[in-house]
């Protein structure tokens, strides 16, 4: 059975504009590449609700699933949860647990759980909270989207939160063979060898050591024992003569 | 006259694996940021050729400018380039200025101009090279994408020397209001300012400073004068009450 797939839609003015760094793409792709979930692709979008409909219909249907962040607290620019619900045709309404989540955090902190903060318990009609072990406030599972804040230690617990009710696939696991010598002298054998071992892929990436370029190999795949002995006799091939013809 | 606008195609299962840590997305941004050119839609998809022909396509008439980065090494997984011959219908050939480049360069190092390497100097008719000072092989113009090289040391050297050539726009630029109160505690009162003041926008970006909750509160626009103007009123009025009602 193929992996199951993914993607996902950040939303943010403030990543497209340079202000901050996503670093939340990075964090989804290595967890789900642990799990053997494949990310297939990420959309970043501005914080304009057609756009957001847009990308969550594509995605929803093009993926198993859908990872968000970004969008999600209490100011007037917070405009995801609204999006989820055109784009599934479903009802935004406050939602009891949500609200008894927050009136517990606040009252603790010995705040009100004012207009705007209540605005972070409207929930799409049906959708299954996601725990926040950081502020609280809570994310929400619905259909295959999972909406989530982008508060980088937010959306961290959140997703971490959700991992275990995923259905996880064979874990890809990678080999790296690390050569000193450019991508243009060892392009032809790697093609050549690439070629024979369809089971597996082949990634070059070319790095540069003071003047020195070097090339990292990796080789990515289900068993580890075939890419072991891949590793081997790919450093082999390229180790017979120094230069291809 | 509305700014110009512009997408960026990344191209890496590197990037999807989690195996790298994007940094082009970031750079682009904030340099199309600082000449008022709007960056509207990033996307990221695997090597695999349909998935960027569709993207190519979409985003090339959507938006006035696209940014690829990745796939234009010249190994077997560099398949950028007959992709982008591809979206455009456009045969793809050895370019003579490319071919020129590539020799002059691997002849001063005493390299071979191998058939692998000869490979960055296939270029889709019609294109206008992009110039690389860091690794000599191109990138290119074609209509209105600019494919360039995913190593950010090079990616950067190939969007600095086709910037002068961009039709620039109003810069935007931008006022941070930093408050130590949370969003839930502002958004109230700032909403009601963005409402009366729509010719700037105003993103709210909550952070945590040990156990204190605070608000990055950022006002965008194209005018300096009216930025500090508002920055200033927008002060005053979150000063007048502790806390929203």
């Amino acid at each position: 059975m193929p992996n199951p797939t993914a993607s996902m839609l950040v939303i943010g003015d403030e990543i497209l504009s340079g202000r901050t760094r996503d670093s939340n793409m990075h964090y989804l792709a290595q967890h789900l590449t642990k799990v053997g979930i494949d990310l297939k692709e990420v959309r970043v979008v501005l914080d304009i609700t057609e756009d957001i409909v847009d990308s969550v219909q594509i995605l929803s249907k093009r993926y198993d699933y859908v990872f968000t962040s970004g969008g999600i607290g209490p100011t007037h620019d917070d405009i995801t949860t609204d999006a989820i619900g055109m784009a599934f045709g479903v009802k935004v309404e406050i939602d009891k647990e949500a609200r008894a989540i927050l009136e517990k955090n606040y009252q603790g902190k010995g705040l009100e759980l004012n207009e705007s903060r209540l605005r972070m318990a409207r929930i799409p009609c049906g959708a299954i909270l996601i725990n926040n072990s950081v502020s609280a406030a809570p994310g929400y599972n619905i259909f295959n989207v999972f909406v989530m804040a982008g508060v980088p230690s937010v959306f961290q617990a959140m997703f971490d939160s959700v991992l275990p009710s995923l259905l996880a696939g064979t874990p890809i696991q990678s080999r790296t063979l690390t050569v000193m010598r450019g991508e243009g002298e060892i392009a032809l054998k790697l093609a050549k060898f690439a070629k024979k071992n369809q089971n597996v892929s082949f990634g070059s990436y070319p790095f540069q050591l003071d003047s020195e370029y070097g090339t990292n190999i990796v080789i990515r795949g289900v068993d580890p024992v075939t890419l072991d002995g891949l590793c081997a006799a790919l450093l082999d091939q390229l180790l017979k003569e120094n230069h291809e013809s």
